[in-house]
């Protein structure tokens, strides 16, 4: 062993704890939002202690921040591998929209945007997150035009947006119904981003 | 004075201190959201005592979902009439969106739809909000393509609720971001709404 392996297995040990709180934190934010989790919840199912949510990410809501941050961008990942398995614009964009619903972060993430009215240290977190959605979803589009000699109707980055700014309003009126998602406001956003593509 | 007058007037006066509360608690919740009002702050603002809070809602949480519903069923009226004053399918989708945004009531229709998940009596009014907005919009859509001449590339239905989830997708963002709105995701719900429109 080297003087310098110890403070390395240390601090791998410290990434592994982290991760491990914030895998066993997703689903059960996901199940029962901010206020239905305690510390103690998330670290009996990461099998740490519950002090190490306050250590490794200062508070339960910075742990849902970062947990909901991470959710919706792994959803947005998802959503572009999605796309690239269809053919025609009408399944690319269904298969977008289906993909994007059924993200169990995604009412994580409308909370976390919501929490951070009144936690303006935590709201760069949920800021960067949405430039990241967006970005990420312009060079997806992008890329997919590309690639298929497909035509919009207007600018990549606003299909991008607009696609996010709906998939969230049919998951806040999911959250309301209590179904899984709202299968009429889905089949609107389709026909929505869908009336971009030309013809 | 008849033996039925003092019941009538009693009645009227019940629904003028349901009318004051909610219109006292309406901007209130619209700057501090549901946590950062009480009970006290509410009947102040509204010159009653707390416990009519109680006694007309059966809670706080059932006023702030009462006042949230109220409120953006406000806000469509208002975007109809906004619509009306404009004279091409352009003006006419940024008039909406834009009337749309500006209302204060947006986002604590966003929370109240969120805390409907854990307090399931309170649900059904949303519910129902959801239906009206839909319903409201759809009719405001096949009204002003007949008047107008118009066509677009859907059914009126999904204009309406691919509309009202983009707006409340924009909303939410707007809340995390700290800004009024965010202009770049509010002209993308624009070109999302105006791309139905043929040509």
């Amino acid at each position: 062993m080297t003087p310098f392996s110890h403070p390395r297995a240390t601090r791998a040990a410290g990434q592994q704890t982290r991760r491990a709180l914030l895998d066993a934190a997703g689903p059960l934010f996901a199940a029962r939002g901010l206020a239905g989790v305690s510390q103690a919840d998330i670290a009996a199912a990461a099998g740490t202690f519950p002090s190490q949510v306050t250590y490794y990410f200062g508070s339960k809501e910075a742990l849902f921040v970062e947990a909901a941050c991470r959710g919706v961008l792994r959803a947005a990942t998802e959503v572009e591998r999605a796309g690239d398995r269809t053919r025609t614009p009408r399944t690319y964009v269904r298969a977008l929209v289906d993909t994007a619903l059924a993200s169990p972060a995604l009412l994580t993430f409308v909370e976390a945007s919501l929490l951070v009215r009144r936690r303006q240290e935590l709201a760069p977190r949920v800021r960067e997150t949405f430039a990241r959605l967006h970005a990420e979803g312009e060079r997806a589009v992008v890329e997919n035009l590309a690639k298929r000699g497909w035509q919009i109707r207007t600018h990549p980055g606003e299909e991008a947006r607009g696609f996010w700014a709906a998939i969230l309003g049919v998951a806040l009126e999911s959250a309301a119904s209590g179904e899984a998602f709202s299968a009429a406001s889905a089949d609107a956003t389709v026909q929505l981003v869908l009336s971009l593509y030309a013809p």
